[in-house]
């Protein structure tokens, strides 16, 4: 029972990238600094993209920058949609990157204007470039899209294929839209662990319909031991009140460890931080539980 | 996996009671009758306690009296303290009651100024007075005090033996502040089933640490296929702002029906409902989802 639980906290991409005001760069700073010191240890801080796309991100280059020279020793990763974000990161020095592809090819078009052909070029092109980078898929919409509907096993299996064969080692299966459910979330994995046996699953959950610890742990318990989550379930859309954000990387981590994980965390130091966030970003969506109740 | 769920709706005590300011009669029963007409069968309608206690509840005579009338084919019930409670809803002829009693002796002392030897003596008097009554014992606080800690699974099996012997054929396990984690839960359960087998469960799960989902699935998973919920997730604390409710009823239906499990309610009727209701009640607290993002 004592499995070993790496988080990746992906709150200062995901959750950031949602608040529209421009967040100070030493703010980042100090939120980022609060995570390490609280344990966490695999961080995703920036997105590599048009600062047209995503004002928020514009400072990317000066982020990552002033992260790896602070804390050579923590896992800072980044999100990217092209060559030019993968050789940004590699000018900065970051190694481990996502790369995003929607397994709703509308959803792809929606989100990042390209055809499943384009993304798969898009990433064959980063790979041919060097074989210095880490790259893991970020499967998005992998239980449902909004504009195709529900996804199935068959479906994402048959979608990794040529992935795998292009030499991906990683997958996060990414419910986007916080659709699935815990016996979908057993059965896809299942599938891909059978026909991949050597692939490494990530999970990551919105919490848009309360489904995020529950299909969180229901991945943990087939055996996908890396799982992403942001301080305090910041993410969501500010615009919708009420409307929920990602999972809450100190709710998650307060189960697991009182299930019995293994954790490198500090659950009272994660909560103190997720408050202070609260009151330190603009406006924003939170689907925590535990910074605002203890 | 088409087992069937039956919902036990509790808002309407265990909701209510938690807004200080009075809710009309004439609103509770609008609440109510939307509750049924989304498919909702079993509804916990109010507590037969002193109005001093909970002034909230000090419509229950004729509430209770007008939903009899109104709904005959309804499982309606309610809560009682103590004889007196038992004999008001006997008259009104209401047989399904809840009689609640805490695992924790302390909390039972701060939540009703009674000892556990006085609680048990309590519903004593009220088996004796008649076997025309269906008893469920709620044992609150079943997996965590708030002054006393954890419970384990062994205090559950202990302490209910004695209620089993003078009768008591359901037991409702309430997370009375939200601290049970998955783990414990079904080690809990299992503990019970393996002790009494012939015993009924429900299950009651509060949404504190946003747990109330993967409890409740984990309860229902073991077998406890009666679940308690609250329409919107309303509960909790008014003057504890963002601190969490109960699992909300629609939150719960929408997860067990997607699984494949089989359950009677209306899905999008109990949203809608669950928006009206945050619109025509005073200010309060709710856990629920998906009447805030759909």
């Amino acid at each position: 029972m004592n499995e070993r639980i790496e988080l990746y906290e992906v709150g200062p991409r995901d959750g950031f990238q949602n608040i529209k005001e421009y967040i100070p760069l030493e703010t980042k700073l100090e939120i980022i600094d609060g995570m390490i010191a609280a344990g966490l240890q695999h961080i995703q801080i920036t997105s590599f993209v048009s600062p047209k796309a995503i004002p928020q991100m514009r400072d990317a280059r000066e982020l990552t920058a002033r992260c790896l020279e602070r804390h050579p020793e923590v896992d800072f990763f980044a999100l990217i949609p092209n060559l030019r974000g993968a050789q940004t990161a590699r000018e900065l020095g970051m190694k481990n990157l996502s790369y995003v592809v929607s397994l709703g090819e509308s959803h792809n078009r929606a989100n990042i204007n390209r055809s499943h052909a384009e993304s798969f070029e898009g990433l064959q092109r980063i790979l041919e470039s060097g074989d210095d980078l880490e790259i893991c898929l970020d499967l998005a919409t992998a239980f449902g899209c909004p504009f195709e509907g529900k996804k199935s096993s068959d479906d994402v299996v048959q979608f990794l294929q040529q992935y795998l064969e292009l030499g991906i080692e990683t997958v996060n299966l990414c419910d986007t839209i916080g659709i699935a459910n815990p016996a979908q979330v057993r059965s896809t994995i299942s599938a891909v662990q059978q026909a991949y046996p050597s692939l490494k699953l990530q999970i990551h959950i919105h919490d848009t319909r309360n489904m995020g610890m529950v299909n969180t742990l229901a991945a943990v318990e087939m055996g996908v031991l890396d799982v992403q989550a942001t301080l305090g379930g910041l993410g969501g859309c500010p615009y919708a009140p009420g409307a929920s954000g990602n999972l809450a990387t100190e709710d998650l981590a307060f189960m697991l460890k009182e299930m019995g994980y293994d954790l490198s965390v500090d659950i009272p130091a994660l909560i103190a931080l997720s408050r202070h966030q609260h009151q330190v970003l603009p406006p924003a969506t939170y689907s925590g539980h535990l910074w605002a109740v203890t």
